[in-house]
């Protein structure tokens, strides 16, 4: 066995688009060699991300080919470098959207690496430290420094712990940093997807009020009785959405589709706050929209390692799991495509496990 | 004296516009009679501020005419009602952009009056609780509810207490509100008006670092000498606006032209804050300038009673002036148009007492 054959073992076997049409087929690759920070994970599951699309598919005019999506994975540990302290073999592990940053900023220091000064590293289609492209979940196993691995408790399902990891989290993060865990308190969620769906769970567990504002009513029925939802309004009702004029107290706005805001920001109270998670084209107000009622828009992107790792912990103490629909990696291409007709309720779950083979 | 008489006394002098075309001259009319809660004062000093000419010229096509501007008002109390307990006659008071609310809401209660359940009560063009419509300080006198008047200290100068009423509070209370009083962190201030110059003063008061952003470059001197800035930026610039990246903590925006926002939030760190204060005809902006560093925008108008008094004492006692352009009334059309060229530094302030016979 010589140098070349070690670096070049290509033992990792993943799905991968190949150019623009985003299609996805087998494809072998090299993970890079177990660094003494690394875990290095089996992956079990990995959930099917809307990013996941983005990239494939070069709608951003920046992915790299042969790419590999995925970036909620949860696995099992297979291996530990001679400094891991946190993890030992056979522990239940999750990695989310980002697999390095500089860990020295004071944005590192703080358990905030999602906004590492110097950039975080994606998870995948990003270029690490060491030039390489990273590559993500879609695959068999993951080499990660261990400050980007995540506890997942033993009982708490690694299927349903794989969308945790950026639905989850994305939605949790803003949702515990502009303080919506008070009980008692009113939230509109915008748009039930993915994120949405968990946005209403983690309101609910919160003890607050949780208001579902959708475009379409075919979800009214699952938002209330199997999500919790208090009421559910199609946001094209026009006196509904009257009769909800500041009401609330938070909104979390989900939606990508471009979409106007005034109309919602008129259902928060005076000093009311939107939470902005999704990417629509633009956002568009009225001044006096913030203005005459204090209000504010306030942006996020997933979440630190920090408010990650709680945000695990409390699903797990609160029995909180994502609405997911588990495919086989074959079903792969057919999930995508479902993912642009919003045809998921609410997150798929690729089982890496038994299909990757 | 007949009942009609007593009701139509039209003792108080103003200069009133009588039409769209804003101009204004004399006009007698009359103050209600003073009630319990009452305070009357004569008027000393009136500030002059852009919603006067918004409203003198119905530009939001519900200006109610004959039409006395004037929210920016100082004077000396003349009269109490037998309720009032807080003033005496002799006391140097002001009072500012709203002259009545319920006083029985969540809002009210908190002091936040301006942003009332029911609605505050504009100081001019106003549909009081009797029906009447509320005229400004461009006048002798006026008769206000004690809770709507603020203890001006008699060291402080009346005629620089005016423009605190408008001007001050709508940038001291955002700034106060989201925690800007933290020396050391770092400020920008978009425009250099009434508003933003105040802005600058309260955030050297505060210990913040002070850079204002400008589109004209002629008021950069006194921004750095008289001002106390710590440093100006032409906004056209770009390789100075690019040096800014991520420097500032907090943004205070006082421009009501119209102006795009993504490079002003690319200025701001991490988890930074814009508060818009001003009117622009719109707020566009990417979602990435939210999302991608956690960022917010968050309006307000002036503020509560509460937060007015803590501004008017907290000028008192750091020898905070805003820097004005005293003019008699007779000027107050010829201000006007100054005002919309820009052409003042930074606030007139009418000299009613000696100029309104």
């Amino acid at each position: 066995m010589n140098s070349l054959t070690l670096s070049a073992k290509d033992d990792c076997l993943g799905w991968a688009a190949r150019d623009v049409s985003g299609v996805l087929s087998p494809y072998n690759f090299s993970r890079r060699d177990l660094g003494s920070d690394d875990v290095s994970i089996n992956i079990t599951h990995c959930g099917v991300c809307y990013a996941d699309l983005i990239w494939t598919r070069n709608k951003l005019g920046d992915s790299k080919y042969p790419l590999v999506p995925g970036h909620e994975i949860a696995g099992i540990v297979k291996e530990v470098g001679s400094n891991v302290h946190r993890f030992k073999i056979g522990d239940h592990v999750g990695v989310g959207t980002y697999v390095n940053s500089c860990r020295d900023c004071e944005y590192c220091n703080d358990g905030l690496e999602v906004v590492c000064a110097k950039g975080s590293v994606f998870t995948f289609n990003g270029v690490d430290v060491d030039g390489t492209i990273t590559k993500g979940g879609y695959s068999s196993y993951i080499v990660v420094h261990e400050r980007y691995c995540f506890r997942i408790p033993d009982n708490y399902p690694l299927a349903s712990a794989a969308p945790l990891l950026c639905a989850g989290i994305t939605v949790y993060a803003p949702m515990v940093r502009h303080k919506m865990n008070q009980p008692g308190k009113s939230l509109g969620v915008i748009g039930l997807g993915g994120l949405g769906h968990m946005a209403v769970k983690f309101g609910k567990a919160f003890g607050l009020n949780v208001t579902v504002l959708s475009t379409s009513l075919s979800k009214k029925e699952e938002a209330l009785s199997l999500l919790g939802a208090d009421r559910f309004v199609v946001s094209s009702d026009q006196e509904e959405m009257k009769a909800l004029a500041m009401s609330f107290d938070f909104i979390v706005d989900t939606a990508s589709g471009d979409h106007p805001f005034d109309p919602y920001m008129s259902l928060l109270k005076i000093s009311g706050v939107l939470v902005l998670v999704g990417f629509p084209s633009e956002v568009k107000l009225s001044p006096a929209s913030l203005n005459l009622g204090l209000r504010t828009i306030s942006g996020s992107i997933t979440g630190g390692t920090k408010v990650t790792q709680e945000m695990i912990d409390f699903c797990a103490a609160h029995k909180i799991y994502p609405n997911i629909e588990v495919i086989p990696i074959q079903y792969a291409n057919e999930a995508l495509e479902r993912l642009i007709n919003r045809d998921v309720k609410y997150r798929f779950v690729i089982d890496i496990e038994n299909s990757l083979k």
